[in-house]
C-alpha cells in the first residue's frame, strides 16, 4: 500500500528524473549473495521475496552511514570493506565470521552457517548487540535452566503424569522436544552442532548440512553456535527485518500475552492499545527517530521500552536502547513478589536469605544484594517518565506512578496471605513441600498458591503499570487473587473437618 | 495513509487553484491558544501533534455550522463570537466556563482548567452533551458508590487480606488509588481540587497548580470539579479527538471486554466483528452521516448503539444518540438477573421487594416500579431492529431475537438454579450471607455462586445479543454455568458427608 | 483505500482512455437483477451497496472465464447462457435451481429463493462446491446430532438445571432456540420450510414468505432446503464475498477461537500472526493465485489449509483445497484423543472397539478402520510441508514435526492420566458413568475430566501445530493438564477420607 502510494506520488509529480535516480540508488548485490540466490529463488521462495520486500535487500551499508545521527540505522563506525557498497543480502549475514561458527559448513562455493547471531548482526550493529547483552533476555536460557527451583516447576508442568494403581501419580521428567515447544521455545534453546547430514536435495544432487541440536528456534536467550546469546529475530522478524514490525505490540504478544506475562493482554485493553487499534493505520510506524504525536499518537511496546524518540522538532525524549530494563526500575511478573530488578542479566547468581536461587523469599524478603538500589531505580524511573511527560501532564505522571506503587505492594500482600495459609498447610503435613524435601509445585493445593503469584498477582501489578485496568479486577487479577485465599482457606478447613 | 492520498490525489489532478484554497481553509488560531502553544509545543509536544492531526485544529465552529444539517457535527445553534472563526485549540477548551470551575488557575496570561468536561464540550456540542445525561454511564460513579451491595463486592475484591493466626481472614477496606485503578478506572472518581501546589517547571520558573483527587481518570461518570458527570474522551480520546476513534470496537473495549462486560470479547467472534477484522482498511471511518452498506459492511459497537446512520440515498436509519440504552431495552450485565432497563440513569434509587438496591431480587423478581415498561421497550427494541434491518431481512430479524429472549431466559433459570443452592448453603449455616449479617461476597462457596451470574450468564446472554456465539458456551458461558451448579452440588455433598 | 488509490493511479498516469475502457468493462446487470434492486435499494440498502463493493457486482461469468487457468477464480466450464454476459448479481444466485429449492417461492415476478447454498454456488464454483462434500465440514451437522454421546455432552451443557428440594438437579432437554445459539451456529442448522407467512410490507403491500426452521443460519454443516449440505458464507460473506475476508483469519475465529477450538487463539500468539498483524496492511490480500512472499509473508489461516499458492514465479506450491483435511493428517480436537483423520466425512459411521460412535475409545485406543492409514497420512503431511519449504528448511520443518508428534502424544498421555482416575471413580462407584447407565458428562468431577482433553489437552496439541506456544502451557494447555490430574487425585483423597 504504502510503496504503491509512494510509486503514486513519484508519478503524479511527473519526477521522471528521480525515479529513475531512485532506481539507480538500490544498492547492487554482491557476488555471493547473488550465486546464493541463483538457487534459493526457487529453493525458499518466500524467504527470497520477503527479503526484497525489506529495507536491506535495497540498501548498501555506506548509504546507510551517510544518514544524519539521529536518522541512522546503523550504529557501525566501519564495516568491512567487502560489505560496504552492496546491499545486506544471503551471504552478508550467513557466511560473515565464519570461523568462530560451530555451525559453517560448506555450501555451494561458501562457508555458510544456518544460525545469524547477535554477534553477526554486529558487525554493522554493534551498539544494539552490546546492550542486548545486559538485557535481561540474552540470559533468559540460562536463567531458567540453571535455577533448579524453576526447573522443578517446569517438570511439574511439562512432565507426563502416570497413574499407579489407581492412587500414586509418578512424573516423568520432561524431553527436549517438549520443553523446545514450551518454556524454551521463548527463553531460548541451546542450539550445537550434533552431526553431519548428507541428503539428496531435488535436482542439486546431494548435500551435506549440519544437524542442529534445540532447531528451530528463536528464544531471546538462545544459546547459539558461536558462543553467543540471544537471537534478534524474535523481534525482528526474519527476512523483510521491518522496524514496523519490531515496533507493534503483536510483536511482544509472542512470549508477552499471558496469563504468566501478560503484558500484551493489558496493552490491548489499555487506552494506549485501544488508540493504536484504531488509528495504527495513519501511523508512520518506520520513521527514523520515531517522532511522538507526529509519527504515532499513543506509545506500542517499543515507544516506551527500546525506541529513540523525538518530539517534531527533532529534540530528543529517550535514547534507543536494547537493554530492556533501562527504563524499568521494578520487576513485576515471573516470581513470587515484585522487586527492584536485578543488578545482573544472569539471575541464576542470585541467592536469597533461604539459600533459593530466587529474589525473594516465600516470605517476600529481597535477596537485596543481587538488585538495584532505590538511587538506580529512580534514574530508570525518570527515563520512563520523560516518555510519558511527551504527552501527559506532571500530575498525571505522579498520580499514575502512585497507583503503580500501591498496586505492586497490595499484589504482594495479597501474595503474603496466599502463602501463609500454604506455609500452614506444610506445617500441618497436609501437603509436603521444600521443608519436606518434596517439590512445592507438584499438589492441588499448592498449584493453587502458584496461580496466586504466577498467574494473578502478576496482572493486578501489571494492569496498573500499563493502564489496561480489568486485566486486574476480572479478567485475571484482583477478583481471583481474593477468592484464591478463600478457597485455600475453604480447603483447610476442610481438611480440618476430615480429622 | 489517507493524507497522503488526499495530497496525492490534489497533485495528481494538478488542480494547485483547490489546494492553496484549501489551505486558506484552515482556520486560524486564536491568541489564547497560539499563547499556550508557545510553551506547550515543547513541553508536550505529543499533546500538540496529537492534537495538529484531528479536524478540531484547522477547523473553525462557523465553517462546521455551514454544513448541512446531516453532515454536521457539531450541534449548537451559536456559540460565543470568540469561539466562532478559530480553530479548536488549547484556551478554546481549557479556558471555557472559568467560572464554573473549581479547577481554574492562573496560568500564564490565562485562567485555565486541567479538566475539561461533558458541560465545556456542550458548548458546541450541547445535544449530545445532553443525551448524554439520561444515559447510565454518566452515573456511573453514583451507581457504584452509593450501592451498598456492590460496595461490599468491591471491599471483597480489593480489599487487602490477611491471615490471622493460619485461620481467620480480615480484609481491610480497599484505599482510593486500588479502588482508582481498579472499578472507578471505568466508572469515574470524583475530581475534586484539595489544595494547591508549586513546582519548579523547567526553565519557566516557579508554577502553582491544583492538586486534584482522584487524578488521573477520564471514567464515563467521572465527577468532574465544574460539577458536571462524565467524560466524553473515553470514546473521543484526547487530543484528536478522532470520529474514526470513537467508532472502532476496540475504544469500547478499554471498559466493556470482559469477563465481567463481555461485549468486545463476542464482537470479536461475531461475524460483524469479523467483518470489522478483515475489511475495515477499506472502509470510511469518518464519514458523516455513516452510509451503511457503502461507507463500512459492517456494524461496529457504534453503528448500533449511537451513531446518525443513512443509507447511500441520504435516508436515516437511525438518530445520532449518545444515551446509548436509546436502542436496548433488555439490560444484561452487572446484576444477578437480566431485567427490563432502568427508567432513572441513577440506580442508586432503585429498591427491591427485599429492600435492596438492585433491580431484581436475589430470586429473580424485578423491581418493576424502576424499570421500563413493554411499551418502551418495544419502542427501543424497533429502533434497534431497524439498524438490523439495513442488512438483514425481517425473518432473520424475528429469529435472532427469538433467540435473544429465549437465552435470557435460561442464562436467568441457570442462575436461579446456583442462587437455590446458595439460599440452602445459607440457610443451613454453612456459610454466612446478609439473614446472617455477614457478606454474601466473601466465602469460596459464594465466590461461586457470583462466577455464575457476574462473569458466566452474563456471557451467555451477550454471546446471543451480539452473535459471537462460542462466548456462550466454551468461552465463558454455557460450559461453566452448567459445571458451576455441578460444583456447587459436589460442595454441598462433601459439607453433608462432614457431618 | 485501496480504491481510492487506484483510481489514483488511473488519474496519475493520465490515461482518461483507459480508465474510461475500465468503465466500460463493467457487466451489465441481468434485467431480473435489476428488478430486484428497484425495491431493494430501499428495502435492504446494506446488503445492496455491501454487494456493489465486490467483484461480482462489476464481473461477468464471461470476463472470469477469460482469465488465464491459474488466475481464474471460477472453476466452470460453462454456465447457463442468460448467467454468461451479466454480473452475478440478486437474481442469478437466489433464483437459480428453483425447482430443487424448497423454498422457492413467488416474489414480484420471479421464483426466488432466500437460502443460497453451495449447490448454488457450484453453477460457476463446480470444483469449489464439489471438494466441499469431501469437507468434514459439510458434514458437521450430522457429526454431532447423530452422534448419541456428542448429544448427551451438549444436553449437559445447554439444559436448564433445575434444583429440586435442595438436593437433585434435573436437566431439561435444551431446545431448539438454545442449540441454535450455540453449537449449531457453527455446526448448522437443519433449514426447513414450515409454513407460508403474509405480512404487510411497508408500501409494497401484502407479501407471502416461506417460514423457515433454525433461521437465520450461516453454519458450516448447514442442512438446506435444497437437501445439501453446508454454506459457503461463513467464509465468503455475503453480500461482497471478498477473497480478502475467506483469507482473513479473523474469519475462521468465528468458529475457532476457543477454548474447545483453540486455532485462532494460537494463531495470534505465534509468530505467522505477529507477522500478519503487524504487517498485513502491506499485504494483497486479493491476488490469484496468492504469491508467497511476494503477495504476503506469513501464512493466514487460508494459506496453509485451503489456497491456490505459488511462488512469484507461477510455480504452484499447492493446489487450492476446500476439502480442509487435505494436508491435515491427524485430528487434534473435538475428540478425547488426537487419531488420524476420519476417512469419510460422515464421522457417525465411526465406532469404536466398545462400541461407541467415537474415533478412539476412552482408554485411547483408535477406531483404524474408519481412520486414514500411515499412508495417506504420510501423503498429506507431504502436503503441508511444502507449503512450510516455501519459507523454512528441511531441517526447519522436520524439527517442528517431530515436535507435533511429541506433542500429541504427551497430551495423549496426560488425558490418559486423568481418565485413568475418572475411571477409578466410577469403578468405586463415586460417580456414575456410563457403565452405571448414568451420563459421564454431567457430575464436578466428570467435568474436570471433560476439561482435561476437551479445552485443554486440545491446546497443547494445537499450540506446537501451529506454533503459538503460550496457549500450550499457561493460557490453556499443559499448566492445567498437570493441575487437572491432581485436582482429580485431590478429590479422590477427600472422597477416600469421607469413608
Amino acid at each position: 500500500m504504502k510503496r504503491l502510494c509512494v510509486l503514486l506520488a513519484v508519478l503524479a509529480l511527473g519526477l521522471t528524473a528521480t525515479a529513475a535516480q531512485a532506481a539507480s540508488d538500490k544498492a547492487p548485490l554482491s557476488e555471493a549473495t547473488q550465486s546464493c540466490l541463483e538457487c534459493h529463488v526457487e529453493a525458499t521462495p518466500g524467504i527470497v521475496d520477503d527479503w526484497k520486500r525489506g529495507r536491506m535487500s535495497r540498501t548498501s551499508v555506506a548509504q546507510a552511514l551517510k544518514k544524519e545521527a539521529l536518522k541512522r540505522r546503523v550504529s557501525a563506525k566501519e564495516v568491512p570493506a567487502e560489505m560496504l557498497n552492496v546491499a545486506v543480502g544471503c551471504a552478508e549475514c550467513h557466511t560473515t565470521n565464519p570461523k568462530t561458527h560451530q555451525d559453517t559448513f560448506e555450501h555451494g562455493d561458501a562457508q555458510v552457517h544456518t544460525v545469524v547471531t547477535p554477534q553477526d548482526c554486529a558487525v554493522c550493529h554493534p551498539e544494539e548487540a552490546n546492550q542486548y547483552k545486559g538485557n535481561l533476555m540474552s540470559h533468559a536460557w540460562g536463567n531458567l535452566v540453571k535455577n533448579p527451583v524453576y526447573m522443578n516447576l517446569v517438570e511439574q508442568i511439562n512432565g507426563v503424569q502416570e497413574v499407579i494403581d489407581g492412587a500414586k501419580i509418578t512424573v516423568q521428567k520432561p524431553g527436549p522436544l517438549t520443553n523446545a515447544e514450551s518454556c524454551l521455545y521463548c527463553h531460548g534453546t541451546e542450539v550445537k552442532v550434533i552431526g553431519m547430514k548428507t541428503r539428496e536435495v531435488g535436482d542439486y544432487g546431494e548435500m551435506s548440512f549440519p544437524q542442529l541440536s534445540g532447531w528451530p528456534n528463536h528464544g531471546v536467550g538462545r544459546i547459539n553456535p558461536d558462543g553467543s546469546k540471544g537471537s534478534c529475530t524474535p523481534c525482528h522478524s526474519r527476512h523483510q527485518f521491518s522496524i514496523a514490525m519490531a515496533r507493534s505490540p503483536q510483536t511482544c504478544s509472542e512470549c508477552h500475552k499471558g496469563p504468566d506475562v501478560p503484558a500484551y493482554k493489558v496493552y490491548q485493553v489499555s487506552k494506549h492499545g485501544n488508540i493504536y487499534a484504531a488509528l495504527n493505520q495513519t501511523w508512520n510506524m518506520e520513521a527514523v527517530p520515531w517522532k511522538l504525536g507526529q509519527d504515532f499518537n499513543a506509545p506500542t511496546c517499543a515507544t516506551c521500552h527500546v525506541s529513540l524518540l523525538t518530539d517534531s522538532q527533532g529534540n530528543v525524549i529517550a535514547k534507543r536502547t536494547h537493554e530492556m530494563a533501562d527504563r524499568i526500575w521494578w520487576r513485576l511478573i515471573g516470581l513470587i513478589y515484585s522487586h527492584p530488578h536485578p543488578i545482573s542479566p544472569d539471575t541464576s547468581i542470585i541467592k536469597n536469605a533461604d539459600g533459593l536461587p530466587l529474589a525473594t523469599t516465600f516470605d517476600g524478603k529481597p535477596a537485596s544484594k543481587y538488585l538495584i538500589g532505590p538511587k538506580e531505580q529512580k534514574a530508570r524511573q525518570k527515563r520512563m517518565a520523560k516518555v510519558c511527560l511527551g504527552c501527559h501532564s506532571t500530575q498525571w505522571v505522579t498520580g499514575q506512578m502512585a497507583r503503580f506503587k500501591n498496586s505492586n505492594q497490595t499484589a504482594d500482600a495479597m501474595v503474603l496471605a496466599a502463602t501463609k495459609l500454604m506455609q500452614q498447610i506444610w506445617a500441618k503435613g497436609w501437603a509436603k513441600g521444600l521443608a519436606q524435601g518434596a517439590s512445592p509445585f507438584d499438589e492441588y493445593i499448592e498449584r493453587i498458591w502458584v496461580d496466586q503469584w504466577l498467574l494473578q498477582a502478576n496482572a493486578t501489578r501489571m494492569a496498573t503499570a500499563m493502564m489496561g485496568v480489568d486485566m486486574g479486577v476480572f479478567d485475571q487479577g484482583r477478583w481471583y487473587t481474593s477468592k484464591n485465599v478463600r478457597r485455600m482457606h475453604d480447603w483447610i478447613k476442610r481438611q480440618e473437618g476430615k480429622k
